[in-house]
């Protein structure tokens, strides 16, 4: 500790800097354990099946803007984001908990919606709640959901598992969700300065769509269980492919090339990202929130994952030496670096 | 809907009525969802085990003022609440995962005595840290605890299996946390209007440390399981003996009468209610946070529970028509009233 300074600053470690600082000392201890802290979800042994963990933690101000951000889309996002964590060790979801931490600026009715919301999403995903925990706040809505799933233990995926060879691919499009985002902070700024002024969210459905409504890619789990397909590795992308493509190459001790050809815009993301003056490849790199899953798999499995629907191949992994790139449209080759989501 | 006002505040309706409220609409779909909402924990069906999930959430000036608690007593007090309400349910915790909220007033170092405490817990209860989720806050510290136990399907205890003459018992002493709050946030304002006065809590040491370092009864479900009784109901006490006493009648379907002079109250925990002009028994019985173990036990069970320590008999289940009440020492018979810890 003798350079130490008295006080050292969260931002100066960083999100993930700082998980890893608090977490190393704690060794696993009980061998149902079978994955802790590092991974989408934990891995819980209880025989027949693996148990899978995940928790949020959603903060009012930090992660959502109650000005546009509808409470019972709210709601179903919250859930969603856990969801994903789920699909991300191929699991399927099972469960969820819900906790709130609510100021007295919220009304009952206020809640309804919340909990309208989460109720959609466990309808739609099967999924049930059985349990939480109700507080008031002093500041603001706090939302911590914890979500639990089920996989056979010969079916989980981890993040570490990548092989050199291994093609990458994704599901669905990147970075609509993103310049969502960037529609909802633009027409808030107009609001405030034009009170009378109606937004016409209409042309953006989609993306606008993609930032409220996200949807974890449960389909997805039960389409690879279909096809008889174990991806060898998976990590959802909720900070950007670019920081969550480096967990699997970091944790795998690979590198990895993308193709930017292969990289899944949708056509109302590219229009819009040229409205905003943002490069599309940019926003699919490093948007986030897109909640689409990233994985790899084994060159053998490349014919069955071909007949799979809403499946992309972007590139290889490679040795960790070769880094991690990206080759652009232009032949260019360029390395990624992991700008993810932070809040620090 | 037609004579509602446009807005209902939340202190309307309380904690249990809010979360009651909330999740009524919700039913369990899932075959695996033994057990949701509405006890200590929720228990999930994974065939040989039952996974026991739990869910609390800790924020900074409602549930713990960072003036006299220590940062690492919070980091074990925020694991123990959560282990507890698994040993509820006749299980073992095996994981937990932590999810935090800082603001930027908060150092690494001051994390690191927080997660001190964590690592603590974590080690005295043989619990692995698997998860979790890290974020910034714009106001105050948010803990947000899930932890996750097991148990055989043949021993998970709830809330609402007591059967009538079924013997009411109660582990430790109740009252002291309570009181342990009081003393400290009596030396807070003393500090607050004299800033040299040094406290001297050294006489209120087990009464300060029930408080500020509580314990989870893993002891007591290892002691049933070695006595080879199984509780036919059991709650953790965190609301006060009266509060947790009538969530077992009421999911019972029974009622109950407590003798005052059952109820174990340690010597420190009297003189000091009686220095702060309360009534033990009050203090007992509303005080909460003593998380000790509240069960009920099949009278058949007696002689060996007998030969457990730490366990004191306080009364007796009875018909719901005869409501939840105590036989004082005075020979005066009391109707309980569940004055919870209300947070609204």
């Amino acid at each position: 500790m003798e350079n130490n300074p008295l006080r050292t600053e969260i931002s100066n470690l960083g999100e993930f800097g700082l998980i890893e600082h608090l977490t190393k000392s704690f060794q696993l201890k009980n061998k149902s354990s079978l994955v802790g802290v590092g991974d989408d979800a934990a891995l819980i042994d209880n025989g027949d099946w693996l148990t899978v963990v995940t928790t949020d933690l959603l903060l009012e101000g930090i992660h959502f803007d109650l000005m546009y951000y509808p409470l019972k889309h709210l709601g179903y996002k919250a859930v969603v984001v856990n969801l994903s964590d789920i699909c991300a060790m191929n699991a399927t979801p099972q469960q969820i908990t819900v906790s709130l931490g609510l100021s007295n600026r919220f009304s009952v009715e206020a809640l309804d919606e919340l909990y309208e919301g989460i109720k959609a999403a466990c309808d739609y995903y099967q999924v049930d709640l059985v349990g939480g925990d109700t507080s008031s706040s002093l500041q603001g809505l706090i939302i911590s959901v914890t979500a639990i799933g089920q996989v056979k233990p010969d079916k989980k995926v981890l993040r570490s598992t990548a092989k050199k060879g291994d093609v990458i691919c994704v599901t669905g499009d990147l970075g609509a969700a993103y310049l969502g985002l960037q529609i909802l902070e633009r027409e808030k700024q107009i609001y405030l300065s034009q009170p009378d002024m109606k937004p016409d969210l209409e042309e953006q459905e989609y993306i606008v769509g993609r930032q409220l409504k996200p949807e974890a890619r449960v389909d997805m789990i039960a389409q690879f269980a279909k096809s008889g397909v174990v991806p060898t590795s998976m990590i959802d992308i909720s900070d950007g492919l670019s920081s969550d493509l480096m967990h699997i190459c970091k944790q795998s001790g690979l590198g990895a090339i993308i193709e930017e050809s292969g990289v899944p815009i949708h056509p109302q993301s590219q229009e819009m990202a040229l409205k905003f003056n943002l490069d599309p490849i940019t926003c699919a790199l490093s948007g986030g929130e897109d909640y689409e899953l990233l994985f790899t798999i084994d060159p053998k499995d490349l014919d069955k994952v071909r007949l799979m629907s809403d499946i992309y191949m972007m590139g290889d992994m490679v040795d960790a030496s070769e880094g991690v790139k990206l080759h652009t449209k232009g032949g260019n080759i360029h390395d990624l670096t992991a700008q993810g989501w932070k809040h620090f």
